[in-house]
């Protein structure tokens, strides 16, 4: 899904949630935990229920490792049933030297057909490239992230021989120069709105994938005062706060009147945004 | 396995050689891709052909992920055939926030039982923590790598405020705290024999895995020069090599002579290194 048909999604539904399909075994209600394909159940209850109100999907990679090859077999069969109207994001948060990102690239938009992936960018330029080179495909960089070691590394200020400003500061002003705002995103968490609205002045173009609303802490209502653009620009992510809405057997239907809360919000969020602009 | 085991097993062999097993299936030999398990014969031959030459394996997930479940069931087989008296690596660069890096340690410690997992630090201390949490595992954090791209961030100068001197130094300096030498080690690339000797007279205790030695160019000599410590405190990986020392039916021959090679030198280069220190 290209960046014109990104965006056309996004103002059409007034929505610019992602759903984080986090999928911990552990938590899936009971009743369904029998079943070997438990997982993929799930998610395709989840994507059911809540499809009408988000416009993007985010698999977290982690929660499906875990399981093993069932559980790499459960992302496969999740990505085929997420419908054509949805932006699918594998938040892997890869990142190696070029050869072996190269491989990277091709599982998450190859044999995985997903339309982004994350990336870590530790590594540098050479660690990205692979991932950028694949025309209709997005790169989501790791920013300013919303856990608290965000403080121990992404702060720290550079020396003004270095260029100055903090590390992540640095980090995404590289990286624009690497991508654009045609196939490169940002990870901005949602527990620094200021930092948010900082990074919003330096890239007013880009999309920022935003988690951290939820469990997490993170609200709304300030990561969309400081981060949404002309073109929205933001995908916000909520993983937990939908997905185990409940855990019993009206998790779905609870799982939809959490994603349609969050779509109201944004539907008049985004009203404010665009009559005051 | 722990620390006074993989020293022993390093003296015992005189051998610091990890063999990395970065099987790209289009550089297998021709004879085996007809095998719908050629991956894991490829490996099996490999291991058999190198075991008596090295200490360590390392598994890069990239080129078994780009298979997809195929893929995983070659990782998995792979390491269960690799022998107890080796020291076994999940080359992940993994790293995420803490619920979720601790299903990334669950992936790598327990459904596959690997000794160690590679991590990158950008998300700080809570991304590492539930890998260094697991007791007899270890953690091996990304400090300065092999790369061309190592120079976009790692090697940046940090303002006097954050505490001087390069990112990789501070990276290096705050995650040694978080861990220790029977924990720990860190990722230093081949091709930067200074940048090794700073690191190693930072760190007298910890073990390095260096990558970067053979086709990415680095010297096993210059390399030893400047790692190696009182414990040997090096696994020097080399991937392709040995793996892809031949691309003809003798390729498992071929990589036992040179594993052979690598070793011989490895000899060599302790007995001098053991009698001058």
């Amino acid at each position: 899904m290209n960046r014109t048909e990104l965006i056309a999604l996004i103002k059409e539904k007034q929505s610019y949630l992602c759903v984080g399909l986090d999928t911990d075994v552990e938590k899936i209600p009971a009743h369904l935990r029998g079943y070997p394909d438990a997982v993929y159940r799930f998610n395709k209850a989840i994507v059911e229920a809540t499809a009408a109100h988000c416009v993007a999907y985010k698999l977290n990679t982690a929660f499906y490792e875990s399981q093993g090859k069932a559980g790499w077999e459960a992302m496969e069969q999740t990505v085929s049933i997420i419908p054509d109207t949805h932006f699918t994001i594998a938040d892997a948060k890869r990142g190696d030297i070029g050869n072996t990102s190269a491989q990277y690239a091709k599982t998450f938009f190859e044999v995985l057909p997903f339309d982004a992936v994350t990336v870590a960018p530790y590594m540098g330029e050479d660690s990205l490239r692979p991932f950028l080179d694949y025309a209709d495909k997005w790169t989501i960089v790791l920013g300013l992230t919303s856990n608290q070691g965000s403080h121990d590394f992404q702060q720290l200020e550079l020396s003004a021989a270095s260029g100055g400003g903090k590390l992540y500061q640095q980090v995404m002003q590289k990286v624009a120069r690497w991508g654009n705002p045609g196939n490169l995103m940002f990870v901005v968490g949602a527990t620094s709105p200021e930092g948010l609205r900082g990074i919003r002045e330096q890239y007013p173009d880009h999309f920022f994938l935003v988690p951290g609303v939820g469990a997490q802490g993170g609200s709304l209502e300030a990561v969309s005062a400081a981060g949404l653009n002309k073109e929205v620009g933001l995908l916000v992510n909520v993983s937990r706060a939908i997905q185990f809405a409940s855990s019993g057997e009206d998790f779905a239907e609870r799982a939809r009147e959490a994603a349609k809360a969050y779509h109201q919000e944004m539907q008049s969020l985004l009203q404010s945004h665009f009559s005051s602009s």
